[in-house]
């Protein structure tokens, strides 16, 4: 169902990374669901989390134990998101960090942990435990394809990219994987992704560098509106390519725009990808008076159930786009200012359908797989896009199934 | 796939209203799409309409002549919402209360205009004021039932209610009808809602009364979130009872009483009707700091669609609740201290999974048609209740083919 996903991923090797993967039994048998990443000493981490109150226990481990320095070891788990349990949770968390360092022979504030899943599970720490010398003894710098697929859980592609820049005339790569696919509506980052690059950044740096891409990428999307517990993104910096950028200007940007290019296409992949997906729709709210408002009506759209389920059926009801601009909170709207096209078509002008309408025009753009809905507010000069999908039988037939 | 709801009503006539309705083909041939109120002269009326910004022509018609004085006649059609018709629509409502105004032999502005359907198509006039002659006709004081069906639109069945209190020695009727049963987030109303009563009571009191209960009842309903262009919530007191309520006391108190409880159980059928509902769900949040962040909270589960699906497969997923409590937007929640129930089942305590909770023991609950969500928040003595549906293939399907 993915929308203008192929699956086919081409991802290059970061110096300094090197990931495998392993089949843990965690929720069900026989599929890789555990995923780990070990980072080369010297390097440098930033991450962003979800900001829902209730995050998971892996989250509260993470962050804890990345404020206490860079990690050694990303250890992920899909099937169990370790999130809404507890103390015990917490416990289970460390637990994990635990063995992984044992492992690894580095400290358990060395490895974060990270879990996705389902909510309210006790974590089988011991299964992945017993799962963890395979997983370190495969490790390879050529482990991301099969790390991306082993991080899914309702996705039905892997999603990853890469990117190369020149810095400072050396080669940089950068490479990252993301999961989806449902309960997303990310409140600093997605549901997980781990980038890397062989850049050497300094940790302050590097995590203005991930916030901002994180801000026009992850924290753009929605799918249902649902922020999860599990939230994380987390970005590496190895230093091997012996290009530095130690200091906001030039090469930082270059940087930060590579890393936010990868960011947007691995949050657009899980768009793409989400659950039940059958059209690829950008929100794009310009003219506004500030950002905020332009995304207040930007996700007031694309969370509309209605506007939703006439996108699934191809529907060019634009009456629900124009409803949900008129709920949207926005005081002193100028009705009659407001502009609304699908693609090219200008559907909405003068408080009402635009004159040059047609159902013929508007059913044509509806039909495609990707749509763009903009909305002009005639407010001001601030814009903002948010990317979105619709709304469709499988999506309720995935969420009800989930757990059976 | 309405929830305990039968579809029989018995409603009281209100001595001085009149009700009639008429096949006028406004979408399709041969259902009766418009509904005649006729109201005696002397009479007081209250209305409170939809906040949504986009407020759809009847609105705005009808608030106008509202403010001119009590009405005679409100006319009602559904098949076409005349919402997103800019200054045509205007016209189009003013003419039907134009056409209604010469049946009547009263002004136009004595005139209310109501509309329910598609969005964004031009109003068909002419042939609302063809099929008028029959309407006026066929006006009598029992005609509630079929009024109740011809406002309907994707509703599955008729909603209604009747209330007798005494008042001052005298026996007060209170009858009401409304319609669902999609883009239902009422903000000041329902969809459509109207009510008579025989007592006598003066302008700004009915206003002030109908504010009231509108706000327990109809104010607190979500299908889908979507508040619609065109909500509106009427109230007309004849005064033909002869019981006179010309202050506030305790005859005040118990006319508004009766008129919340007449509102509730209409607010709860439209729920009980909702499009795709197969649960009734009650989610009641307490113990908050205020009523505004006890809706919030209420709101945020309520309109989750991974709550919903997981209503929908009676799969007692509670993660997705505690997840939704977590992106309400509450700071400084005490995680440890939030209680979530499910009927009387205990399902999270101590930031977790209450210890004697079993995964039966939820399934019980949740295969119920009637489902109660009851959250603690232990910050203070707020609490407000909303009701709402799940989320079912059917309400996908509905709004996928609505206007083929």
């Amino acid at each position: 169902m993915a929308v203008g996903l192929s699956g086919t991923l081409t991802l290059f090797p970061v110096d300094g990374v090197r990931l495998a993967v392993a089949a843990a039994g965690i929720r069900k048998p026989g599929r890789d669901d555990l995923m780990l990443m070990e980072v080369c000493a010297g390097a440098s981490a930033a991450a962003v989390f979800t900001r829902n109150a209730f995050c998971a226990a892996p989250v509260v481990v993470a962050r804890r134990h990345l404020a206490s320095g860079a990690p050694r070891l990303l250890l992920v788990n899909s099937g169990n998101a370790n999130a809404g349990t507890g103390a015990d949770g917490l416990e289970a968390a460390l637990a994990s960090c635990t063995a992984a360092a044992d492992q690894a022979g580095c400290a358990p504030e060395q490895v974060l942990p990270y879990s996705t899943g389902v909510i309210g599970e006790p974590l089988p720490v011991y299964r992945i435990a017993a799962a963890l010398p395979s997983a370190w003894g495969a490790l390879q710098a050529d482990g991301w394809q099969a790390a991306a697929r082993a991080i899914m859980t309702t996705d039905t592609l892997p999603k990853g990219a890469s990117r190369r820049l020149q810095l400072g005339g050396r080669e940089v790569t950068i490479t990252g994987i993301a999961k989806g696919a449902g309960m997303i509506r990310p409140d600093m980052a997605t549901m997980l992704a781990f980038l890397a690059t062989d850049a050497e950044v300094e940790a302050a740096l590097l995590q203005d560098c991930l916030a901002r891409a994180v801000n026009q990428s992850f924290n753009r999307i929605t799918i249902d509106g649902d922020t999860s517990t599990n939230d994380a993104c987390t970005l590496v910096a190895t230093g091997r390519s012996g290009a530095r950028v130690n200091s906001r200007g030039a090469e930082f940007d270059a940087l930060c725009a590579a890393v936010e290019s990868l960011c947007t296409e691995l949050a657009q992949a899980i768009v793409r990808d989400g659950e039940g997906a059958t059209k690829f729709v950008t929100v794009h709210v310009e003219a506004g008076a500030s950002e905020e408002e332009c995304l207040q009506v930007a996700y007031t759209i694309a969370h509309s159930p209605l506007v939703k389920t006439a996108l699934f059926a191809s529907d060019p009801n634009w009456g629900r786009i124009l409803a949900a601009v008129g709920r949207a909170g926005l005081t002193d709207l100028d009705l009659d200012a407001v502009t609304i096209h699908l693609d090219d078509v200008c559907i909405v002008r003068d408080g009402g359908r635009a004159q040059d309408y047609t159902e013929a025009r508007g059913q044509a753009v509806m039909e495609g797989e990707e749509i763009t809905i903009r909305v002009g507010l005639a407010r001001g000069p601030a814009e903002a896009t948010v990317w979105t999908t619709d709304f469709s039988f499988d999506y309720v037939r995935i969420n009800a199934e989930y757990r059976t």
